[in-house]
């Protein structure tokens, strides 16, 4: 064993594990990246731990990759080679729930679920959710700056940061558990740790702000011409009713086909459209607001600017709607090998990016099964290309056509997911040389020894 | 003249001014200090003019101060002697509003009531807004991250900002003109120069995200009994009505004492109440939302959780309603010399702080006026203290207790203005030396020469 390991293994005894004593999950996020055993496996169970691993690592020059519920789809958490691995599952729990701030405080290890079921309880909403709710844990959550079904309404997890304990590369532990919407008191340094995928420091701590829960949820699935009236139904609708809007999603005229036709879902409207809309919002205890809900909508409908429509009556009709959404999830069983892309266009150039898709994409590759769909207010699209035998040339070739595109519309390469090792080499499309220039000086000014999830972002 | 100035005009030419030719608005801000005269006055009109003038400051390790719409009230952009003053009042104006994405692009120096004017006109609303808006910058706004009225339901303005344009001290020019809710390429660089109140970089254009407009605007007066109850109120409406409170502001007993009994207003209620609340929501077009907003507070009044309350019935209500929050600028007139505060106190603390301030005023400055009003749900209170014959004694005494408390209670010193030069000694109150050392380091990696804004906040 080399030098390091041997002291990690001195300061910190049986919360250091080597060899086959490291639990094969640990060999692997979610990125599909080849499961690579780390050298050893750090469970800290305080940030004390922590602090002291990364002392002992800074020291010996020992790169360091930082696992949260390694739900990651960058390969943020996917060890490399000779990489020893800290993993917060052990410091996990929540530690306060503060009614009148409003605001709870969590080990950075606390799944995401955890945290979203203590708000409940205590009657609040956490405005962060995400598919991998129940693996994720909210020191990735803050590390990747993680989006999620409720973005157009809470923010990505960034605005629903209000504290931070970090340990930065060489064991100095930084806090702030603050609690207070207002802080102007110098640097707000936690901003530069959110979203920096672990590269930066280890996040230990989170204070987090909670929301009202909603109550009056209403859902509908619309049907629209185009995008751009999809983008008039979303503006009359948050002008109609301020701040009410949960859940925005279009899915284009291809997804549909696939939900339809390859995964078998009954068809839900007569005709073919454009795009389909899935549409929640948290209309108040009042009914009113449940009226007010489907008036808006047959007021759309008069004016021709959605051509259907179906509003849920029952939790049942409310899961059938999601469940169109929710196909992407299921392309495994019926598609070939795919590729996923999570990217942002300006709502301006949307048109545009699925018109080239949709002259591209048969062209350069006639079977292609590929799919458009996301967060309409948020600018974020997922577009997802199956094609049988796919080799590592068609891969590079759909990357390009779909990076390129973005790339030129003035989007971004990575919407919500993070660039971690798999969208290193891409960075550079959504990114100019001063902004690069910038992030090195960054990496370098916090972690001049590289330690931290190296090959990472940059 | 030194060999700087001489080489900045070579190369500004008539956008260098030198003495007499330097208009004494650029010799102050709002602060109060001493108005002193910069070395030169910089006033480019282009970013590449910033730049241009940034480097030759840096080569000759020139101390620049950067001026916005000097409406600062921490002296961050006052002039020191020896320092050359940069002022962006010659890059003011609207570059694009994009309705599709919502946003809207300018030059720093535009001022914020233009801004707010425009996204109006384009049919949308600017979620900045506070009472410096005819004179204070967007480029001001986003150094000093300023919060002001709509704070509850827009957030402080790093919530506001998408994308800025920045030239860092030795002149390099660093743009990400994101119009994207989402964008995790990378590290999101931008948050570090909002809040850095010009100690960074020179902001030279930014990217607002645009708001739907308000429409059934509601407003009330409502006294409670305690704090408490205020907050119970907050939450109860927050529940009912998610998203729609828009003003949530509290004035404790002084308060309304000095209003009616010193400046001259008309009783609100019969009776004195412990904090009256000035209550503003956006109920939507809907006249049930009109309703609502009346029955909700009914129920509070009836459950006991408020004593009294009026509703505005026309604008000249609301006015009316609003002149009690707004008697602090009339506060010159009718009071001796007063020291502001500006402050956040979890709320969870609130009542702790102002029974602390009720005990020992009177006690150590038995003829002081004292006030306590405030922003309650963004944990934000102002506090106004009016003492005859002030003197500098005085002034530490009273500096000294407010500080101290709100220390101890978890607080920070600066809510919204900032650090500045007139906050620095008491920064320590509201950081710990590993989070100064942060910020340090931050100063010492993107100014390293130490020429933005000397002896502002570190
Ligand atoms: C089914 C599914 C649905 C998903 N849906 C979404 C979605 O809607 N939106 C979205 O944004 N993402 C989504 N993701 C991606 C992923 O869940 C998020 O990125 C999540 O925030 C990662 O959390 P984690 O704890 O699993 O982090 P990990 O995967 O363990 O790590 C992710 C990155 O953060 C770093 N990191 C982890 N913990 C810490 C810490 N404590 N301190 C410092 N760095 C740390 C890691 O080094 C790595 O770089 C989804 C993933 C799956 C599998
Ligand atoms: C009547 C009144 C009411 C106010 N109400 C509020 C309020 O409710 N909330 C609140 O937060 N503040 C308030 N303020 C304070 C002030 O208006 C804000 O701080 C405002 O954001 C300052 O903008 P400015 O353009 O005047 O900046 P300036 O005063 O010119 O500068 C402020 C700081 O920002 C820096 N700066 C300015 N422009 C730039 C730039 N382009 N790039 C880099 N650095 C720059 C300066 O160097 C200085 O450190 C109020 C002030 C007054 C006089």
């Amino acid at each position: 064993m080399s030098h390091v390991i041997d002291a990690l293994v001195e300061a910190l005894g049986s919360r250091v594990r080597v060899g086959s004593d490291i639990p094969s999950r640990n060999h692997a996020d979610a990125s599909g990246l080849k499961p690579t055993a780390p050298q050893a496996l750090i469970l800290p169970q305080s940030t004390d731990d922590a602090a002291t691993a990364l002392r002992i690592c800074h020291e010996h020059r020992q790169p360091v990759v930082t696992q949260g519920g390694l739900t990651g789809l960058a390969g943020g958490a996917h060890p490399q080679a000779g990489e020893v691995a800290l993993s917060l599952e052990r410091m996990s729990g929540i530690e306060e729930i503060d009614a009148a701030s409003a605001t709870l405080t969590a080990l950075a290890g606390t799944p995401l679920a955890v945290i979203q079921q203590a708000a409940d309880e205590a009657g609040f909403l956490c405005g962060i959710d995400l598919g991998a709710r129940g693996t994720c844990t909210i020191g990735g959550n803050v590390a990747t700056n993680a989006g999620g079904n409720q973005v157009l309404r809470y923010g990505m997890t960034r605005r629903n940061v209000l504290g931070l304990e970090v340990v930065l590369a060489d064991g100095t532990v930084v806090r702030s558990l603050n609690k207070m919407l207002k802080n102007n008191a110098g640097y707000d340094w936690t901003q530069l740790f959110i979203g920096s995928e672990g590269t930066l420091g280890v996040v230990t701590r989170a204070v987090i702000g909670l929301h009202p829960k909603p109550q009056g949820l209403q859902t509908a699935l619309c049907a629209v011409g185009s995008f751009e009236d999809a983008l008039v139904v979303l503006r009359r609708f948050q002008q109609a009713h301020p701040g009410r809007l949960l859940v925005f999603e279009a899915m284009w005229r291809e997804f549909m086909t696939v939900a339809t036709e390859i995964c078998g879902l009954a068809p839900a409207f007569e005709d073919e459209h454009d795009v389909t809309l899935l549409i929640e919002a948290d209309m108040g205890a009042d009914p009113a607001g449940t009226e007010a809900f489907s008036l808006l909508l047959g007021e759309f409908y008069e004016q021709g600017l959605i051509k259907d429509a179906v509003v849920a009556q029952s939790r049942a009709d409310r899961n059938r709607f999601w469940a169109y959404r929710e196909t992407p999830y299921e392309y495994g069983r019926f598609l070939p090998e795919e590729i996923r892309f999570d990217v942002s266009v300006p709502l301006n150039r949307m048109t545009e990016a699925v018109a080239h898709l949709r002259r591209e994409m048969p062209k350069q590759w006639p079977d292609a099964v590929y799919v458009v769909f996301g967060h309409v207010a948020d600018s974020n699209i997922h577009i997802n290309v199956a094609v049988r035998d796919m080799d590592d040339a068609i891969k590079k070739g759909v990357q390009g056509l779909v990076y390129d595109l973005v790339s030129r519309l003035g989007g971004s390469i990575s919407a919500e997911h993070g660039i971690g090792r798999i969208k290193r080499p891409y960075l550079s499309l959504s990114r100019t040389e001063p902004e690069l220039a910038l992030m090195r000086q960054m990496k370098q000014t916090l972690d001049p020894a590289g330690i931290l999830n190296p090959g990472r972002i940059l």
